[in-house]
Parts: C-alpha cells; sequence; structure tokens
C-alpha cells in the first residue's frame, strides 16, 4: 500500500545539481551579469507576473505550506534556522505522509513508474528574503542556497535524486548593483549556466532575494541612504505574487487529486529582517507591513542574556496583530532559557532548542548535523499545524451548518459550499477561505465587507491595530469592573467624548447599556417618566407613586418603515412588518402611532421627492419638483417653504385627532431614526419632515427620541444624524460604531431634566434598568480610541475640519449613471452608505425578496461581500475609507448590473 | 508670592553630606560589618515594619510619584537612566511646583524662616533596586549612590545645602553574604559611622536593595544556584512596603495642608532586572510579578541594532498587562533609533534620546552633564504624568456625579465622597483610589470585589492575563466580522465547548446574542414557535401563516422571584415587582403564570424548608423536617417522597386549572433559575420542586427554558445548574462568567426540534432575532479561554475532575456558625455564593431596604467591596478563589456582624 510505496522511494540514489546564481536587478532596468539569455528570461518572466497580479486578485496561496521566520531580535539566528529548515524538508522521508494514511489512502502508488515515483518524491522549497540589507556582501539567500547545497552533498553523497539550487536577486538599490558589477563576479558564486528550471523528477530549492541594498543597516535606514524606496503594499502584492506563482509551476504536474501529499513537497519559507518589529523599507514594523497576508510563523528567540523578555515581547507583539506563532526556536546559550520558556508559554506554543553555536563558523557543517534532529521536530510542528488548520478551514462549513444558527437566515437555504469562512479581517477586508474545487488551489481570498460587518464597522488596518492595543491594555488593566456607584476611567472620558461629540449643545447624560436595542428600551423608560411628570398623570410621593385613571396607556409616535431593535419593547416601538407577526413574536402589539413619511431618492440623475397619498392629494406640483443636488434637501431654508406648512398642518392634525378621540391613550415620546430608515430599506425621509415633526413634538412637550443606533458615529458623514438634520433630540441612542465596530456598547444620552425625574428619596425611584456588562471598560476603551480617531484630521484623511464632515465618498456623477440604469429603482448615497433598489414586481420586492441574490453572488466573486437587504443591494464603507477604493466599488457594481 | 519664596531657595548655598554604605542581612540572620550600632538598629527597624504591612492593608502610596524604571532588554542603561533622573531631581529647582501655580496658591512661604525654607526645599528620592544579581561587585543601588554623590559634588561644590546618601541592602543570599565578608571590606566603600537618618533641612537619596544574589545570572537562576527564593507576593508586599514607609517618615514634617508640594520633594524610583518580561526569582516575568502594583513607569529604550524591534515589543508587553509607560528613553547608538520610535509611537507616549556613551567610564560624569537637559525633561515628563493622574483621581467622583448615569442607582443617595474610583483590576482585587483627607495619604487600596463585579467575574490574575492576551489577539485578527451564514472559528469552538460542556446529553445547536437578557427573548421565540405547531395552533403555510383562535394568547409558566433581565420581553416573563411597575416600565404587563415556589435555607445550622401556604396546608410534619447537610437536598432519591408528590399534584392541578378556565391562553413555556433566584433576592428554591415542575412541562409538551445566566458556567459549583438539579431543559441561556466576565456576550442553546421549527421555504420562517455584534470573536475568544480554563484541573485547583465539580469553597462550620447569629434571617451557599439576610421588620426588607448598608460600609473599610440586594448582603468568588480567601471573607463578614 501506500507506506510501502513510500519506503521504496527513500531507498532510490540521490544525487546533487546545484545551479547556485545571484543575479540582481533595478526596478526600471535589467543587471544580468555573467546571466545567459535563459536566466534573465526568467527575470522578466518574474516582472510580468507581477503585472498580473490582479487577475486572481489578492489571493494567498494555501496549496502549501509557508511560514514566516520571525526574530526576537536581530541576530537570534533566523537565517540558520531558515537553513536547517530548509535541509530538513528537502531531506524528509515524507514521513508526514505517512502519518496521514487517511490523506494518504486518497492516493495510488501502486502502478508507479520510477519516474513517477521520484516526481512524487521531489521536494521544492521556496527561500524568500524579502528585504535584505548589507548587499551583495551580506546575502541570506545565498547563504541558505549555500548551506543547503553542502548539507545536501555531505549527506546524499552518491545517492541519485537531484537537488537544483538556485539563488536570485530581483530587485536592488542602484548603489546594490552598483557594488554587484564592482565585485566583478565574486558573489555571482558558483551559478550554472543553465537556469535551474525545475526538473519534476529532481528536488529544489529556490532562492530569492526581492530587495536588496548595499549599506549594512535596517531597510529605512538604507532607503533613506541610497533610495529605493518600497511602499507597504506593493511589498507585500509582491511577496504574496512570489508564493502564489511558485506552486502556479507546479499544478501541472499533480497526478494526484488532491493537495495534500503536494503540500507537503512544496514549502515556503520568508525570512524577515531584525526583529520582529524592526522597520522594513517604508518605515513600518515588518509585522505591520506583513499583516495583510497574515501568514503564520515561526519565531526565532533569543537564547542570550536578556532572551527571555526579548521572546516573550517579540511572542507578544505578534500576537497582538492577530498572527498565529506555530513555534518557538532558539539557540542554547547555556543559560537555559528554553526551559524557562516552555514554563511560561506551556499550552501556548512550543518551545524548540537548538544545541549552542561551534566557536568556528567552519564546524556550523557539523552543529546542522546535530541539529537535524530538531530541524526535523520543527518541521513536523510545521506540517502538522498547516494540516490541522487547512483541516479545520474545510470543515467549518459543515460544522457551523450542523451546531450554529444564525440569526436572519433561513438555514434551508445556505449551502454549506456558500457558508463563507472568516479566518481574519485587516481593515475593511475579510480574509476568507476558498477551498480546494475544480482544480483550482486553496486559497485566502481578500473581500471588501460591504456590509460594513453589518453596520458596526469603523476600523481602517491602522485603527483596527490602535484599538486591539487599546483592548489589550484595558483587559489587561481592568477586565471588567461593575458601574453603579462606581467610576473608571475609560467610562468616564468616554461619557465626555460623547457628550462633547454627539451630545454637543443638548445632551448632559450618558447611561450605559450593552446594545441598541437595550438602549432603546432606556430610552423610552426615561422619556416616559419624563412624560407622566410633566403631563401630571401621577400622583401621590413618587416612592407609592399611582396613577390617575385606571386605563391609562403610554404609545410612542413613531415612522412606517423604522426599525429599532430587536428587543420586544423596542419592536413595540416599531410598525408591524414582518418581524412582528404573531409566528415571530406573540407578544408584539404595536404600541405606537405610525405615520407614513415622505422620503427622497435619486432616479436618472435626479433627487425625487417621494410623498405618500395622504400628503400627496394637498401638494402642489410646484412642491414636489425634486433636486438637481442632494445637498438643497438638507438645507434649512426649507423650513419656510409651502410643503414645511403641510408637514406642519398634517402632522398637527394628526396628534390632535389622537388626543381628542383617545384621551385616555398618551402619546408620551416620538421616536425616529433621523435622515434614514435603515433595516427598513435603506430610505432617506425628508429631513424638512422630520424636523417640522421633532419641533412640533417639543412644542407638546412630547420628549422627542433620536435612534442614532445606525446613523450615529459619522455614518452618515456627521458625527450624529442630529447635525444633518438640523436638530437635536432629548434623548439620544448609539452604538455599533460607538466602538469602532469591535463589541458590543450602547449609549443612551439624555437632557438633564430626563435624569431629574429619576431622583427621589427612594431607590425605587431611580431608572431599575441595568446590564451586568455595563460600561465594560473594554468597550469604552475602543468606543474612545474610535470616536477621536475618527475626527483626527492626521488620522483620517476623509474628515474636513473646517467642516466638521466627511468629503463626500461616492462620485456622484457615478450614482447618477447608476442610477439611470432601468433595473435601478432608486438609489441613495450619504455619507458612508450607498443603496440602491432593484426594480421589481410588487411579488418580489420587499424583505423576502430573492431578487438580489444573482448580483450579490457576482459581487462576492469580485471581492465584495455584500448581503441584500430585500432587494435592496447596499455597499458600506467605514469612515476612513478612501474615495479611491468607494469609486472603485461603484465602478465593479455598475459593471456587474450592467449584464442584467 | 510663593515663586519668589522658590527663587530665594535656590540662591541658598548647598553642600554634600554623604553617607554611603553597604549592609547585607541574610533573611534569617543579620550581617552587619562594620556597621555601627545605629545603623543596625535601622536594620531591625527595617525588619519589623516588613512585619507591620497588614496595618495599612495593601495601600500603594499616592503621595509622592513613584517609577518603575523598566528595561527593553538587558544592559540597555536602566540603572544610568535611574542616576540621572535622581541627579535631576535632586538638583531641581522645584520648576514644576512653579509651573503648578493653583496647586502652589494653596501654600503659603510667606513668614517662613530660613531654616523652614530649607526645609521645604530638601529633596528625598528612594531608588529601590528589588532584585540584584552579582551582589557584591555588581551593584546597582552603590551605583546609582555613588554616582549621585559625585555629580553632586561636581555641580554643587560650595554650596551649603546638604545631601545625605545612603546605601542598604536588606536580603542577601547566603553566597552573597560570604562574599561580602570574603571581600574585607572592599565593597562596604566609604560609609559613615553615622546611619544616615534623614535630616529634615538635608535633601537625601536611599538607595536600597532588596534581594541579592552572587551569581551575575538571572535571579530565578540564582535562586536555582544559591538558594534565597523569595516568592511574588512576598516580594511585592515588601516592595509596597518600602515605598510606603518611606513617605511615612515625611509625614511628620510636613506643615503645608495639601500634598503636592510634598510630593515634587519625594521621589521613588523602581529599577527592574532585565528586560521587562525577565524572570524574578520565582521564575515570573517581572512585568507580571509587579503588576499587583501596576505602579507607572518609563522604558529604557534600545538604541541598538534590533533595538526598535525591542522597544516597541517591551512596550506592548507592558501594555498587555495594564502598565502606563509615561517615557520612552534610549542611548543614542547612532542608528536613529529614537527617530523612528517617535513617529511609530506618536500621540502614545513621548520618546527622550540621550547622548551617545563615552568609550571610557571615566568619561561618564562628562555624559551625565550633557544629559542634564534631558533627564530634567524626563523628570518634567514624570512630573505631569504624576500630576495628570491625580488631578483625573481626584475630580472623578465629582464628574462622575455630574455626567454619568448608573443604572440601579438613587443618585439622590450616592454622595461624591462615597463614590468609588475604580484605577484597576487585578484578579479577585480591585485597586481603588483614596483620596487625601483627614492628613491620610493618598493611596491605592486594594479591595476584594465580593460583587464579582456584578456576578460576571471569573478571572484570577492569571485568567485575567490569558484572557487579555486572547482577546488582543483576536481583535488583532478578526475586529468584529458579521455572522449570519459565515463561521469563524471563535464562534464555532466557543459552540463546540458550550455543546461539550453546559449543553451536553440534551443541546444541539447555539444562538448568539449580547446579553442575558437578549438571549432570553431569543429562547422565548423558539419556545413560542415550537409550542405553535406541536400544539397544532396554525393553519397555512409557515410563510403565509395564520392562527386558529382569535384571541388566541400565549403565556409563560414561571416562579414568582425569578428575574429574567431588564429588556421588556424578558420582564414580562417575570412576576410583579418593584422593577415592573408603571412607574418603571409602563408596557409591562406581566405575560405568565406565577407559582409560588417552596425554598430552602440554612439557620442555626440547620437546612430548612419553607413552604408557601397553598404547599404548606397540604404538607406532614415529616416531610418538612429539614436537613442537618445542603447536600441532601439536591438528592436524586427524593424523587419517590411524598413532598414529590405533593409538588406534582399542586402543579398538575395549577396547570390543568389554566386549561379549563382559560382556553386560548396557553402555557407555551416554562422558565425558571435553576436552583437559585438570583436577583431575586439570592434563594435557593427546593431542586424537587423544580425537577417536578420540569418534568411535568415536558410531559405536557411545554418547552422548557432555563435561564442559566446566573447560575451558569460554574457559579454554583457546577458547569451548568441543571447538572446540579438533575434534570435537562429543552432551550438554556448563559451569559455573565461565559466570557471570563470580561465583555458582553450570550449564548441560547436549543434542542435541534426547535431550530427545524423555523426551517421552511421562507425567510419569514426564520428567527428574525440578531444583533449586530453577534458571535463578535471577541467575546467567543475570551470565552473560549474561560470555559477552557475554569475546568483545567492544572490551571484551577478548585476543580475536581473526578466529581466535575468545584470543592466546597465555603467553610461550613463557619456558615453555621454565622446562621446562628441572631441578626441573620437565613443564609444560603452554593458554589462560589455565600449569601445572608439580615432580620428585619417588615418595612425594612425588601429590595428598597437600606438595613444593609452599615454592614457594607464596613466591610468596604476592611477591604471587601460588596453591594446589597435589599436586606441581603452576599459574597461571591470566582471559580478560582482559594478556600483561604473564601474563609477570610466569611471570617472578617462574621466579625463585623459580632457588633450589630
Amino acid at each position: 500500500m501506500a507506506g510501502i510505496a513510500y519506503r521504496h522511494l527513500i531507498q532510490k540514489k540521490i544525487v546533487l545539481r546545484h545551479y547556485l546564481f545571484d543575479s540582481c536587478r533595478s526596478r526600471t532596468g535589467l543587471l544580468c551579469r555573467g546571466l545567459s539569455n535563459r536566466a534573465s528570461e526568467c527575470l522578466l518572466d518574474a516582472d510580468s507576473r507581477l503585472l498580473q497580479q490582479e487577475q486572481h486578485g489578492s489571493a494567498i496561496d494555501l496549496s502549501y505550506p509557508t511560514y514566516m521566520v520571525w526574530g526576537a531580535n536581530t541576530g537570534v539566528g533566523k537565517t540558520l534556522v531558515s537553513t536547517g529548515l530548509a535541509t530538513s524538508i528537502l531531506r524528509s522521508e515524507e514521513s508526514a505522509l505517512k502519518d496521514q494514511t487517511d490523506r494518504l489512502e486518497r492516493v495510488s502508488f501502486q502502478g508507479c513508474s520510477d519516474k513517477e515515483m521520484s516526481r512524487l518524491s521531489a521536494k521544492n522549497v521556496l527561500y524568500v528574503k524579502p528585504f535584505q540589507t548589507g548587499f551583495p556582501r551580506d546575502s541570506d539567500a545565498r547563504f541558505v542556497a549555500q548551506k543547503v547545497s553542502e548539507f545536501g552533498k555531505m549527506h546524499y553523497g552518491g545517492l541519485t535524486q537531484e537537488l537544483i539550487v538556485s539563488n536570485l536577486s530581483v530587485h536592488a538599490s542602484a548603489a546594490a548593483q552598483a557594488a554587484v558589477c564592482a565585485s566583478k563576479g565574486e558573489y555571482e558564486g558558483i551559478y550554472s549556466e543553465e537556469h535551474g528550471r525545475r526538473d519534476l523528477c529532481a528536488s529544489s530549492l529556490d532562492c530569492k532575494t526581492l530587495w536588496s541594498w548595499c549599506n549594512a543597516v535596517s531597510p529605512h535606514l538604507a532607503v533613506s541612504m541610497e533610495g529605493g524606496a518600497v511602499g507597504d503594499k506593493y511589498a507585500v502584492d509582491s511577496l504574496r505574487e512570489t508564493l502564489w506563482n511558485f506552486n502556479k509551476n507546479y499544478e501541472a504536474k499533480a497526478t494526484v487529486d488532491k493537495p495534500f501529499p503536494q503540500s507537503f513537497r512544496t514549502w515556503g519559507i520568508v525570512e524577515t529582517a531584525g526583529g520582529v518589529a524592526s522597520p522594513g523599507p517604508s518605515g513600518a514594523p515588518q509585522c505591520d507591513l506583513y499583516r495583510p497576508l497574515r501568514l503564520p510563523g515561526l519565531l526565532v528567540g533569543d537564547g542570550k542574556l536578556g532572551g527571555i523578555s526579548c521572546t516573550i515581547s517579540a511572542y507578544e507583539s505578534l500576537l497582538l496583530r492577530g498572527y498565529d506563532t506555530i513555534a518557538i526556536v532558539l539557540i542554547d546559550f547555556g543559560l537555559g532559557n528554553a526551559q524557562h520558556l516552555r514554563s511560561y508559554l506551556q499550552d501556548k506554543v512550543p518551545i524548540l532548542q537548538l544545541s549552542p553555536l561551534p566557536k568556528l563558523s567552519s564546524d556550523l557543517t557539523n552543529w546542522f548535523q546535530q541539529s537535524f534532529e530538531t530541524f526535523t521536530k520543527l518541521q513536523k510542528l510545521l506540517e502538522q499545524a498547516f494540516v490541522g488548520r487547512l483541516q479545520r478551514l474545510e470543515e467549518m462549513p459543515k460544522k457551523a451548518s450542523q451546531i450554529l444558527w444564525w440569526p436572519f437566515t433561513q438555514h434551508s437555504f445556505v449551502l454549506e459550499k456558500n457558508v463563507t469562512v472568516i479566518d481574519s479581517r485587516c481593515g475593511p477586508h475579510f480574509a476568507t477561505y476558498k477551498g480546494y474545487m475544480a482544480s483550482e488551489k486553496e486559497k485566502i481570498v481578500q473581500q471588501f465587507d460591504a456590509c460594513a460587518s453589518w453596520w458596526t464597522q469603523g476600523p481602517d488596518p491602522q485603527l483596527q491595530q490602535e484599538i486591539a492595543r487599546e483592548v489589550a491594555y484595558t483587559a489587561g488593566r481592568y477586565g471588567h469592573v461593575m458601574f453603579p456607584e462606581n467610576v473608571h476611567e475609560p467610562a468616564l472620558k468616554c461619557a465626555e467624548l460623547l457628550l462633547e461629540g454627539v451630545g454637543k449643545g443638548w445632551a448632559d447624560r450618558v447611561y450605559y447599556s450593552d446594545n441598541g436595542s437595550t438602549s432603546i428600551e432606556i430610552a423610552l423608560k426615561m422619556a416616559f417618566r419624563r412624560f407622566s411628570l410633566d403631563h401630571g398623570l401621577l400622583y401621590g410621593q413618587r416612592s407609592s407613586v399611582g396613577l390617575k385613571g385606571e386605563n391609562l396607556q403610554f404609545k410612542v409616535l413613531a415612522l412606517k418603515g423604522s426599525y429599532h431593535g430587536d428587543t420586544l419593547g423596542a419592536m413595540e416601538a416599531q410598525a408591524s412588518s414582518p418581524y412582528t407577526g404573531f409566528f415571530q413574536q406573540p407578544w408584539y402589539s404595536g404600541r405606537g402611532f405610525f405615520l407614513d413619511p415622505p422620503t427622497v431618492f435619486c432616479k436618472d440623475g435626479h433627487w425625487h421627492l417621494h410623498l405618500p397619498n395622504i400628503l400627496n392629494v394637498f401638494c402642489g406640483a410646484d412642491m414636489k419638483k425634486g433636486w438637481k443636488s442632494r445637498d438643497y434637501i438638507f438645507a434649512k431654508d426649507r423650513d419656510g417653504s409651502k410643503l414645511a406648512m403641510l408637514y406642519l398642518n398634517s402632522i398637527g392634525d394628526f396628534l390632535s385627532r389622537l388626543v381628542a378621540e383617545q384621551p385616555d391613550v398618551h402619546t408620551a415620546a416620538l421616536i425616529i431614526e433621523p435622515v434614514i430608515h435603515g433595516a427598513g430599506g435603506m430610505h432617506i425621509v425628508d429631513p424638512l419632515y422630520q424636523r417640522v415633526l421633532v419641533q412640533e413634538c417639543k412644542r407638546r412637550k412630547i420628549p422627542v427620541i433620536f435612534d442614532e443606533v445606525f446613523a450615529g458615529c459619522w455614518r452618515l458623514g456627521a458625527e450624529s444624524a442630529a447635525e444633518i438634520l438640523g436638530c437635536v433630540p432629548d434623548i439620544a441612542c448609539y452604538a455599533k460604531l460607538l466602538t469602532g465596530g469591535v463589541v458590543p456598547l450602547a449609549a443612551t444620552l439624555s437632557q438633564e431634566k430626563f435624569f431629574q425625574a429619576f431622583e427621589g428619596s427612594s431607590k425605587l425611584d431611580a431608572l431599575l434598568h441595568g446590564h451586568s456588562f455595563t460600561a465594560h471598560p473594554i468597550g469604552c476603551s475602543a468606543a474612545i480610541k474610535a470616536l477621536k480617531y475618527y475626527k483626527n484630521p492626521s488620522k483620517n484623511s476623509n474628515f474636513l475640519p473646517s467642516k466638521a464632515r466627511l468629503k463626500e465618498l461616492w462620485d456622484q456623477d457615478l450614482v447618477a449613471d447608476i442610477s439611470a440604469h432601468p433595473i435601478v429603482e432608486r438609489i441613495i448615497s450619504l455619507g458612508t452608505v450607498f443603496a440602491l433598489e432593484l426594480h421589481a414586481t410588487h411579488a418580489e420586492s420587499g424583505y423576502s425578496s430573492m431578487l438580489a441574490s444573482n448580483l450579490i453572488e457576482r459581487l462576492k466573486s469580485d471581492g465584495i461581500y455584500a448581503r441584500p437587504l430585500g432587494n435592496v443591494v447596499y455597499l458600506m464603507c467605514g469612515p476612513m475609507t478612501s474615495v479611491t477604493c468607494c469609486t472603485d466599488l461603484l465602478q465593479r457594481l455598475f459593471s456587474h448590473l450592467k449584464v442584467f
């Protein structure tokens, strides 16, 4: 069986053929000293590949294991470990395969020819040194290439298995190129005339230096001394591309129909420069720079005095950025560092120790021989981690379908293959897993999270990192501490920021809770209490309060289509909808009077007013002619218009009629989502209507609640939706973006008079609503960081300090163009929100519509993760998303619309 | 004015008197070579002080600034920086005081005599090196003492201001002592016959080495080589004590009535050993070891190659543990590390750079002279941070009273002085701030959080740290990602753990939400849907479903006194209470049938059964005779008892009568808090009654919901309360302890048949309830860590694997004794909960009672933070709290009860 086949393989003779050559090339020209034409071709080829990178998006290859080699400090032996690991892989006897019998059974070796056997046993290792300084004198890639060749020769002398070693430097600064020229061949080493194009039956080691500089200093200093700057994105994309292409060449030769056996024959090793947070060429710490790839890694620890501390700290810096560290390897300096690290990091990461280095570098070969067992152990650990990760990624959709219960999801519709496995996120991008299928490699694919993770997200990669630090610090400092009668810095500071920000000019108090829905229930309780007192509906002392009137009832005034959350109290404040039926919530009764509001939208590049019938009949054509520009809709001078008078009369009549007809039923609060009805289908309510409504309620001493859970904290381009609306509430609720979208936290802000309504001589007068995690420090800290960041012009280039607004993110011409597409019923765009409603017959529209599915699938395959809201498709970005990115999203959307 | 007074001071002549002496002493005996009797006395004195430490609890002195000096690596110059800082402080011209004019105005210098002026201008610096290895040859304390003396001489030559320098080593290993003896005076240096008792008019530098070892290796290795082990707690307490006593001596001479001016004259510098995570003598990284003190610090960065990375990582390790780092100082090695760190850590921490070190150590004096300006700048930064911190701590109660709105709190009752300022937490302890008053120093006081931060807390210091890491990693990896139709590792793994743990044997699906209240609303929706289908109450297809019967209503069956959360849907499932009146929630109607349950409690060391009247009349005396031991109450063999039959009949009758009397009103779910009614006053419901109730409901196809939000996840000593009750639910809710108590997260577990009730051909069949942060990765990760930790015997020594229970935490004899106190009405103790109800007349009892306030205040002043539940006082610990600690809590509580 399989095991036998492998035993047969290792008895084959192995021979070394090595092709070592260095070359370097500037980014604009070519320098291929001493290289044959074929080698030049190869370089050109590498270049053209980089240009093709958009063709497979930003995919990370998962068809073979690739590990970052990090250092706890500089000079800890990263290159030695890379060399040892490469040697171990190239020498290995497919042992991991033997261990993985279940996987092996998929592969049949019976009847393989000798040639096929050779091919199947050939190993291919890619070693990449993205940034090399001190070049050409120093070249870690050359070291690896040379040493592996030597060890290979020593160990396999006389065997017939071939090993082809190549060493290539892709880009070099002008100074580094000049140094190579000046060296007159010294550093080209023992390269062959033949380029090492791989022989399918031979093992190979491809060493690559991506960028090199002449000065032996940190890359960012080398750049400042000799030029050759490299942008972070370009560097990361190039590395991803290099890794992707490495196994692309190998795919053709795979006869086995499963990727695993091949995985173990192909490996990638990426060696970083210096310590984990040492700067790359742009100055960004490498642990930040490489984060978009989030490749798993091994950390080379420090065995010297002080090395325990450096190693723990370096490990924690990787951890803080969401990296997986599979093992720590360190060279013994006789201080027992490995032993100590093992006791401290038990259960977290295995620690491997290498014997002390020889005094003479000529003895290094012996040292590698001695260390072979350790490197093999390391290789095993890395193999196991790789297999474990892939197995888990592969099984996740199935397990999820078996044990999870998603909200708002008809599970019958969700096929396992359509479950999105989210491996991580970096700023606005999900990293999602795509399994092996239809001969496509397993991979991690980047998708723009156009749901802004369900309306909560703010972070760009930098803010995500800053919030991670803040959250880490706060967890370390506080964990959680209970709130009543206590104060802690995060809760106080967050409250101060809210009152200076969204609450500026009207709010006095902050009441924390856990999510939008609870913040609404609290707001209603505040409003009802104040209303009871203001309207003299109670008698007696507060502690033994009674109601005037047996049948007294409180209802809210609200707008049809508004949504305030899923707990019963919040649901009661909204009009009946698919969410509220007996089948969903038998206790819903709809405790509100619901007005049908006018809305505005864009179609054919023009902004239109849509009036409900009750208003439409009284409205002259001049009053509803619409607007060329969206901004006029929000102009305050509309307040004096005839339309404003029409709105006022309609609202006033409605309220007066209620009082007359149902004297015991009080309209005890107005609750609105200012400007946009989010979950109700992304409708912009005519702001004039909401403004008139607020003023009329205030006049009647009906407390006014703004539900800014969706719209607040820059969602609509201003800190609060109230600013856009042009009037202030008595009470307002914030959540979602509040914490930068990382953990649940909500705040209900109110004026002092509401607070005073709960003061009294008894605890029973107090607002008796709370949650254990009220004002939890981690959420408050994240909120502090996010609230400051959004409006810091040095962090958020979208923020316009003079206007206290975000710049226009959605190209208005493009919006107009899209709105003219026949399939588009209407469009809205405001702040970070763009939404379009697809034209549909009545039966297809509404929440239950499946019409949008097609478009959503197209967007997903194009790297945009979206989720429809009935027949409404929206794109939502964060306050820091660039205009370029938004334009790209619109263009892609538009291109997909065109095929309909 | 004040400014003039200070200018006058600096013109005074300053003279140096220096007394340098080393001494070292074993922990058991004394070694005072060459010391006079007075010096010996001083040592004895130091020793006796250590014994007194319990007298002021575990207070951290805030009356003067103290900073930790951390190193990014070993050999980065911590001692040089400590020396420079000490020199700067001793030389400084009270400049910070001049800047702080608002504070200065409190101090009047007019009419001061010259002697008073000298006294007021005298500076006192304490330098502590807790762990010194390589002693006596290496002594950082001696270096500081010698250098400061030299610089003082050079700079102030001929001035009359005195500087008294002392150097003292408190403990030394036997080997270190022997080395001191063998050195024949070499290392005692130039000590005076007189001990440097401070002259009130002279400045002083007191250098102290707390523990020393002979071998020049890491302290943990030195301990293994030569003994002299020091426990972490002892080390931390000794350091705290040393810091506390330093300024104790100075208090007497303070004439000014405000602490600030004195603060700037008195400073503490604590120099750590090696890097931030270098091991202390026990092997624990110092950053963990010193965490209970959470002293602010400065980090000495690394200016060498690789130093940027080390410095950033060290900074992040401190951050991850909740430390405040006020400044980073590093010595220039010509690599621009400071400049780069400044750009990366902008807005976070200031970076100061010191000039390159001289090649010859004899030139060090010049280097200090050159660096004086930088050290002065550093001193300023530390002063500002100190003043800023104190000002903020001081103002927090007032600001909190002005802008925060606490839940469940009658603000009228909360005096500013009673607001607890929580500066941080470490495991079960709050670090709370106590302001300057009644001549007591400002300080940080440790309090045991006996509210378990409102019933959420699990962590000991180690788990807090582990969760902080996990939360950091998850924030870095995911931030937040939306959940519907997606899967991510934390959500899946957490669900798996829940199903293997609390849901074992009955649950199939996990539905996430944000808190206990939302998890209950979801559970009810699940139950109602299943009930509708099981009882054939609907007609038509699910997507166009209709109800059979116009007046159909759903109610729950629940127990009086149970509590399920504050959102309306959860409130509706509980009986009316002070929480539910019109004044609190006008929309509450109480949609349940509420049974009055029998309870059990301990009084006079005996466990009693309390029956409601309806049961009591039918119950024979033999059936209610109670139990000697609590455990029998939970025995399954009670199921066959006469009492069980009585319970069954009573419940059966009740349900049958409901069906007969109100045919349209369906009892569509049973919801109970298993075993304990928490918020309802800490009552143990007779588990037999709940068991019978559950069985009867299951028989009638009424879905059974367990609200384990309070009782689950080890709160009652077992993973789920269901295990203690001895029967399983259909649906159960978990929150609070779920995440280790750090962030809100809830899970509703259910059987598959409930999930199936939501499958269908329309999205409208699905469970349309969700929150944006559903299954947020940070919460799920914390939960994974916590759930595993609680039941890992190597982490939680309370966990008994054979029984799958926690050991008994509350000394049952002591519980019996307390229960016999006349003021005690009843007691319960189970798992992590101990509660006692104070005897009270009817008018005083209930939630509104203030009776317990007195006891609570007494507990607080004794280091136990508690909050009453009406006239119930409880102590709640975490699953890892030691029996010793619980016994201590009980004893203290008992001692305070005795005075009543």
